[in-house]
């Protein structure tokens, strides 16, 4: 039996029809070597705006229900499209959307977890010789209501396809020719890595770095499937590889830095230090569905007994956050809210710092030798992250990248064979 | 039980947000009367013409699976867009496609017949107060492939429905007031019928008046569904009821005069007149799916034993047609092949000429009054038809239209009280 290969191309990939018919082109490549492949697509470039613009049109608040109907039509053109061109180019294809795959989700909409694939259907066509061309995003409920999975849900539905199937491997092609040491428009001396474990990727994915969408990674880790982040345009280049950290030989103890400028930093100040204060303020949070990333509490008047609590959100999520503050004011009795919009979150991430003390010490060190302030701290097994002043953010990268050893001229050149996935 | 009534818009009647809020007014005006909703809408304006120039981009020759697949995505954005519209205004609705439905059709892509409608789930829907918007012109087969109806598709979605609902009316709301007479831009004095029998309509249909698709009015005359053409634009006029012929008061014995350019007349000379050679023909031209509307064999050479056979077929079949005649040659022995594309029919129709003879002399007596030459003549029991030279189409429908009592100044007032349906 051959071996299956996912392969997910996103938007701009498919964005016109002489791109659908590149697409093609690295379709059938990957069949001539002997593998049976299956295509997850994503709508053709700006068609969810277009369709979120006319729904918009209609009414400010449409229904999560019926955009999710809207929205899916968006994929339904890609891939017949894209079935359309792989046939033209004397390739078997057949196009499926997520009802006739199967691809059964929780009844949420606008951002539904897949639950279960079914894949008697795609093994037919495989079975047939033909590559299977799926839409991405999209999913429908046991009782058969369309749904769909959120940011980055293309890539989630190639992975937990992949997955479901047992792929030998899932390649995200993209517009950038993989992962890097951190966003080579900060740092030029940035380098792709040729292998990266899902829980870096998931630190930097998190940590803000946009390849990749934190789900997919988690579902791939899940499934233990090998993912390969690559560019649709160059398609000699291997990109990025991601497995499992025992799969992989670490070499740095930091694999890559990130910077994150889409969140804020909000003080509630003299909080009284009653029990429970804290679990009343990030419960009201929790409930409208608003994340907290990091979390300080600190003295603020040691002798009135009242506490400084300071956390970060994404900025979208201001204007809930104050109505929910307002809302809890009695209860929390605070003096006043404090908003910094000018921070910038900087992390270092590698599987690698785990049995390696003082890599905290020598990131902190870094900063204070800028002269670069460290507002807040929080920490993971493979993460260290410090919200700095958003005006010295690059200054932090590259000193950072450099003092960790990823300037390219310190990388070494290749690392032997890739493995053979 | 209320009782359910049927509306169906057109692409026109869909083509911005401002005529789907538009239609939505209309939809919330019928179901304020009492009545259970369904509404069935094709695509917006002209997506199915954008969608085939990507089509087309893509390949001249797309597969009619993956053209089903991209064009059942039209429906999918106008039926989600519409649901919005109505919940905008305070009606609760939902929307459906083909496969959420269940609409099975026989397994043949772009024209596919419909087998049977589930309706479990669109009673649910109502039984919940809810307006169901059902995505026309698509339907699904056993496994789950996607189809389409072809032409006047979303007339046969919303006709069938009806039907399978036992629905008391199915509207087909239109950019016209109804059926008329006869074409208003060539008779001025033209006059909206109230009532039409559906073999009236089929005949006026076939004969070239392009308000409803053959196919809706025969799934309504199968269901005995009253079927009302309606403007989406006027919603204060009633519009032409169809009806059975049993339901209707006869008035005239003609109905209607249409005329149809679409078609051209084919001779094929010098056929040898042995047993057989028509049936080789036509045979041919049926294999491929070309629809000869009428046919005249008359002898050519009497001495020499051979015949002509004329017939008439519509203009975009020429080309395959000449394809099978050059390829029939051998067989047939036919001595030169002439097309006349110059032609018009002309068409009476009437259930009320059954039993009043004459009618058929009359017509022949006006035509030739004009000096209109007479090239070929079909009739059925309400209808009769003739080829005439193109260029006195207008002058025929015009002294037919006179003669048989329809001008408007003859038309007696209102015909008493419209039925109650």
């Amino acid at each position: 039996m051959k071996e299956i290969v996912v392969q997910k191309f996103g938007g701009t990939s498919v964005a016109d029809t002489d791109k659908i018919k590149n697409v093609a082109r690295a379709v059938i490549r990957e069949k001539n070597l002997g593998n049976d492949v299956i295509v997850v697509v994503s709508a053709m470039g700006h068609t969810t705006d277009i369709l979120t613009k006319l729904a918009k049109e209609i009414t400010p608040n449409p229904s999560s229900r019926e955009m999710d109907m809207l929205l899916s039509t968006g994929e339904g053109v890609s891939i017949a499209l894209l079935a359309m061109a792989l046939q033209a180019q004397g390739c078997k294809a057949v196009s499926m959307n997520a009802m006739q795959v199967g691809i059964i989700t929780e009844k949420i909409h606008s951002k539904a977890r897949i639950l279960e694939i079914k894949t008697e259907r795609i093994r037919e066509h495989l079975d047939n010789g033909e590559v299977v061309v799926i839409a991405g995003f999209q999913g429908i409920t046991e009782d058969f209501e369309i749904t769909t999975l959120g940011r980055g849900g293309s890539d989630t539905s190639a992975v937990a396809l992949a997955g479901a199937l047992g792929a030998k491997r899932c390649d995200i092609y993209t517009d950038v020719e993989g992962v890097y040491t951190t966003d080579p428009r900060i740092v030029p001396c940035a380098t792709r890595l040729e292998q990266i474990s899902y829980e870096e990727m998931l630190e930097l994915a998190h940590a803000g770095a946009n390849v990749l969408h934190p789900r997919a990674v988690e579902t791939a880790k899940q499934y233990q499937t090998p993912l390969r982040v690559r560019s649709t345009f160059k398609l000699d280049n291997l990109g990025t590889l991601i497995l499992g950290v025992e799969q992989m030989e670490l070499h740095k103890p930091v694999t890559g830095v990130a910077s994150d400028l889409s969140q804020l930093r909000i003080v509630v100040c003299d909080v009284k230090d009653n029990p429970g204060t804290a679990a009343v303020l990030f419960d009201g949070l929790a409930n409208e569905n608003i994340s907290v990333d990091m979390i300080i509490q600190s003295y603020a008047r040691k002798d009135l007994n009242t506490n400084d609590i300071a956390f970060t959100i994404d900025k979208n999520d201001l204007a809930r956050t104050k109505t929910i503050l307002e809302k809890l004011k009695p209860e929390l009795e605070y003096s006043n809210v404090f908003v910094d919009d000018t921070i910038a979150k900087i992390s270092i991430v590698g599987a690698g710092m785990i049995d390696r003390p003082g890599i905290a010490a020598k990131m902190f060190r870094t900063l204070a030798s800028l002269d670069i302030n460290i507002k807040m701290i929080s920490t993971s097994e493979i993460k260290i992250s410090c919200l700095v002043d958003q005006a010295r953010a690059n200054d932090a990268v590259e000193a950072l990248h450099k003092i960790f050893g990823l300037d390219c001229d310190e990388i070494a050149e290749v690392k032997g064979d890739l493995p053979d996935v």
